[in-house]
């Protein structure tokens, strides 16, 4: 049996499962976010075809989570994994260390070690909410509990708009997909994802191109924010609404000049969405200084 | 001759030169800020009186600093320093190693060492400027070239008061005693001190009232950002203005409680106005990890 290590990356969405041997994935599969009979299923199959035996696996996953005990705690968008013991029962099913770490951070990993491989940077997640993971040094940025990089929740606006956990401003609240769709909710009045309203803002509609000017500002703010605290190399980008960076980008970095004394340099990720699956195979190597 | 470290914190109004044994500060002194002759003679007067030789000196200075090539850049409030090759000067004064970096970063250090002693923690110094450093994992972040740490240029509030550094709505810009100062001489149309404008708030006079309350608001919105971004053992506070946190200090924490999900731990450094000095007697054991 060939030695491998076992990633996973549990998303709102969609779920992915690799298999990386001596640094390379080897095999992958994806599929719509279910439970922990799914993901050992799909572990076990691409260990059968590879002939091979996992050594160690790596798992990222939404906050909020408890990493000490390796457990998912109560997180909405995930009901199958709510209370999930991961690491228990991974390490049980393949006899192997199992890791598990916020999804943010994990994808700092993947990048750090497969994609810019800068030593300081910030990486963050600009998707249907907006998460970070932070490298200093070559080494992850943990907390106290292995939830530090939550960008998202950087007040940025002190009177703007009310967010999910409660406070207002939050750059989530205004930059996200859902905060994107809850203005575009709010000026249309009817549903419309963030994707739709980049889309029209591209197509010229005055309405989309404010809200999502405004999600562009706030991301810049963000992003000036963490230039400032941090002095890093770059800022990583990844997520869904990366995909539209090409109209997005100008705005975010137009705005990010603004508000750091030096230009930013912002990149997005080459890993693209296996970014939080190439960090999953390398959460062994950096977990050690989570204290 | 006995071993010491030297340690010189070069401040904007005053410098302080200490000498160090086994890790205890064993003689000091300070004296207005004037130029390197004066550190020079102080830090000799210390190693004679105490039949002591330097192993090594470090000097933490305000920003900017070229921390590479070890010299003071161009400081508005320090004159005498301007281009000056401290490491070269002071190696070739005491024949050892020096080490120079940010007097905010240097304070963190003597926290981390000789303060609290966490190892994840965002030291901030709330004075003329808002500084500071940040500890992680008991490592400094240095950012790419040592300047990490300048939480006091975090955009806060976007269409906020104009700061020195070209950029609007800076956290120093508010809440700074500089910041306080300025807003005092729009409010009141004279020169008044933050100081005096604190005493005029604690008073009660209404108008001091009001801009105290915006500074610490705003210094409560940092903590909150820094809160969310580094999940730290705590926020350590040092600084002219902590001298009045009897008063200050429940405003800052009720609006930090604002801006964080779970309430911010904040503490004020035991070490007082030494903590640079502090710092500085440990900047070689934490100098290695600047890349």
């Amino acid at each position: 049996m060939r030695k491998a290590i076992g990633a996973v990356d549990i998303g709102g969405t969609r779920t992915r499962v690799g298999i990386f041997r001596d640094g390379r994935l080897v095999a992958r599969t994806s599929f719509a976010t279910k439970g922990l009979p799914e993901v050992v299923e799909a572990l076990r199959r691409l260990l059968v075809r590879g002939k091979a035996e996992p050594v160690a696996i790596g798992v990222g996953a939404p906050a909020p989570l408890d990493m000490r005990r390796g457990v998912i705690l109560n997180c909405p968008n995930l009901p199958h994994w709510n209370g999930v013991a991961v690491v228990e029962e991974l390490s049980r099913e393949f006899g192997c260390e199992v890791y598990l770490a916020n999804d943010a951070t994990t994808a700092a990993i993947g990048e750090l070690e497969f994609g810019h491989r800068a030593r300081d940077f910030v990486y963050i997640t600009w998707s249907t909410g907006i998460g970070g993971g932070i490298v200093s040094g070559g080494r992850v940025v943990w907390g106290m509990e292995g939830q530090a990089g939550e960008v998202g929740h950087m007040v940025i606006h002190p009177q703007g708009p009310h967010c999910r956990c409660g406070k207002r401003g939050c750059l989530e609240a205004i930059a996200s997909g859902t905060g994107i769709a809850r203005a575009a909710r709010e000026l249309f009045a009817r549903r419309l994802t963030a994707a739709t309203v980049v889309g029209r803002a591209r197509d010229g509609d005055p309405t989309a191109r404010r809200i999502v000017a405004r999600a562009c500002e706030a991301m810049g703010q963000g992003i000036g924010i963490l230039w400032e605290i941090f002095e890093p190399e770059m800022i990583v980008l990844g997520g869904g609404l990366t995909r539209s960076w090409d109209y997005l980008g100008p705005m975010v970095l137009s705005a990010a000049r603004e508000f750091a004394r030096t230009p930013p340099r912002v990149e997005l990720t080459p890993l693209g969405d296996d970014v939080g699956l190439y960090g999953a195979s390398a959460l062994h190597r950096h977990i050690e200084y989570f204290a």
